[in-house]
């Protein structure tokens, strides 16, 4: 018999221990042996739930029970879920969790302390949820050296962006609309302004490269800046503006993350991931493109993700899967943001008249057209760095024309 | 120093030994241990090869050898692949393969072997080639219900279809370009009649559902049969035809796997899944649903699965990773092919003038009409069984009309 633990019963937590008892005869089956939840963790009470025997107030009675061999951390934040997992695996119960904002900021130290203590800390559902990525990444594609790790990490915002696509709505309206259904919270900030995206990156960048990457070493611009008018003009050219969290290994050894909107052109899969879901695509040199796409949150979704882990920790008790990465000191292998290199849209302000000729004169060879409203002039550049973006845009702005929008194209 | 052999040096056997070379350094990296290939299996001769040295013709030459600790099987075929795998396994040398028709042949029996002998048999490359799928479904997805794995698993012919589709080519002409990229073998019955899919549908029903399911139990309908017509009607209504393998599991608890063409709306991402490339959608209870897309053939893809079972198994030498599944003796839990429910998609040759009325008179309620050439009739079924089909079929002949064409339509 194996007993585990679920740290906080918020969404994710009962979500947890909801699917634990709708499935528990396959899981036991695929475990291999019986399981069943012996404590939940929570400061608040729940006399009303039929689990009420189970809950505990201190971390304490979880780590000093022998009988306990797994934990599913669902609590979120740093702390006091960092000193909690810390305990865990300090007496080699294994740790699964779906806290991106620890794993991000302390993924190193706790990977560092399961491998010591022969346990494991798993972290599938602190990605993409439901979507199996971490582990595919680890192991299944373990024999690819890989250029770069692109996707939508963010449903909320993705959410947003495929109102205004689809239906033609405001930022505002579209993310009150969010609000109201759930998916935003009352402060939006770590959806919108690209936060959370941005810890799910960091986590994809150490596992694939190997050097614990933190939130504020990576350039994280959300989406409150797009206009509609942006999405239409785009939509119409042949493709959608999404967030996009990103990290590719460049020439000189160095790795550039970021998240930042990006267009990306519908022959990428990517454009066509709507509404609240998640999408992850990897380029290796075995494997050339993969696509991993579903419910990148929700209760069952990220439940299924930890309780996947849990099942693993509890089949393979003792063993240690690795899937550790240095801890660093400097972040000088992260490469400045503003040499990131991409075809870049602009929509310009502008009483040109003959705007091919403008373009001519002003901007880099090979640009293409973009079909835009009257006063405007809309554009996309061949590959250039974000600084000469950046120095394209205060050329433009010198001849007296206004920059309005400036995005990056996904290649 | 972990060394292992290659079986077969064929498009994967090459493969695997390229890419191992190519990624050598990151690979030991990942394996935390140095590796290096030691024998390569081939009946023939490679005078020219850098690896020359490599080569012997007996398998009993690298099980005798203690230093093995793993073997890539990419010989195809169940003999010999069925005895030499047979034999590493039996010396606990873990084996991992990229040739469905032996697991789908013989899988259960070489699991068991692998568990008796405390190591691993493992088989990522024989469903999907470079797209992690076998061990996300054992793993990541342990903890859903699962209700259905569908998905395009033959990359030779969705190319066709995709040629069909976007370019207007009739399906002789899409074939002989298929041959002469290489994509299509000379004799191509085993994948335009669906013989390939239905070996990886029997490899994920078998490990979804835990029994052995065998080619000869599955019912496979090929696409040599699909008209250029019904594909431009279709694609103009609102999807694409694709080859779709298959298994959902029904109500009285028995498992329906098959591979037909069927009709994917374009809200679905598969029907977007174009060219040579594979995509699996698998639906549960607490993922709702994921979709697993990237290149299902081709030699640097598929060693890449191959190499990352190679590397989990050097890596947890030793530990078995126990993803049997039971052999059977009766097929009695595999539901008939007829009772597969699904809306169906009718084209029919008839001289009748209202065909509104004609419908309303003969079909069942709720069929919707779909633009169709003169002197034909298109309409879609609301979900009936395929044995109801059949009858409509039969009903429809009888007042005179002729059934060109009857395609179910993917949920």
């Amino acid at each position: 018999m194996s007993k585990f633990a679920v740290l906080g019963y918020g969404v994710v937590g009962s979500g947890v221990v909801e699917l634990f008892y709708k499935n528990k005869e396959k899981i036991q089956k695929r475990a291999g042996d019986e399981m069943d939840v012996k404590y939940i963790l929570d400061i608040r009470d729940f006399p009303d739930s039929p689990y009420k025997d189970k809950f505990v107030k201190t971390i304490d009675e979880i780590v000093n029970d022998p009988e306990i061999k797994a934990v599913a951390e669902c609590m979120g934040g740093v702390e006091p879920a960092f000193t909690f997992s810390k305990k865990c695996l300090e007496k080699g119960i294994s740790v699964s969790t779906s806290n991106k904002e620890l794993v991000a900021a302390k993924g190193d130290i706790l990977l560092a302390l399961a491998k010591e203590h022969n346990c494991n800390y798993f972290f599938e559902a602190s990605v993409g949820g439901a979507i199996p990525i971490i582990r595919p990444l680890h192991k299944c594609l373990a024999a690819n050296d890989i250029d770069s790790v692109a996707g939508i990490l963010n449903g909320t915002t993705n959410f947003i962006l495929t109102k205004m696509i689809n239906e033609g709505m405001k930022f505002d309206t579209a993310l009150k609309l969010a609000q109201e259904l759930g998916y935003a919270e009352k402060d939006p900030t770590a959806d919108v302004e690209g936060h959370d995206a941005c810890r799910k990156i960091c986590i994809i960048s150490s596992l694939v490269y190997g050097r614990h990457v933190y939130p504020d070493s990576v350039h994280t611009q959300g989406i409150s800046d797009i206009k509609l008018e942006d999405v239409q003009i785009v939509n119409k050219w042949g493709g959608s503006i999404k967030l996009i969290a990103k990290v590719s290994e460049l020439e000189n050894g160095k790795i550039l993350p970021l998240v930042m909107p990006m267009i990306v052109p519908f022959d990428n899969l990517i454009s066509r991931v709507d509404d609240v879901f998640n999408a992850v695509l990897v380029s290796g040199n075995g494997i050339d493109k993969t696509l991993f796409y579903g419910r990148g949150a929700g209760k069952l979704p990220t439940a299924s993700a930890v309780l996947g882990d849990v099942i693993d920790s509890v089949k393979h008790d003792r063993t240690v899967f690795s899937q550790s990465w240095e801890s660093v000191s400097d972040n000088s292998f992260v490469e400045d943001w503003h040499n990131y290199k991409a075809p870049v849209y602009f929509r310009v302000d502008t009483d040109v008249t003959d705007t091919v000729k403008f373009v001519k004169e002003m901007c880099p060879e090979n640009c293409e057209l973009v079909d835009a409203p009257n006063g405007q002039l809309c554009f996309i550049t061949p590959v250039v760095s974000l600084t000469e973006a950046d120095s394209l845009k205060e050329k433009l702005e010198s001849a007296g024309a206004k920059v309005v929008s400036l995005i990056p194209v996904l290649k």
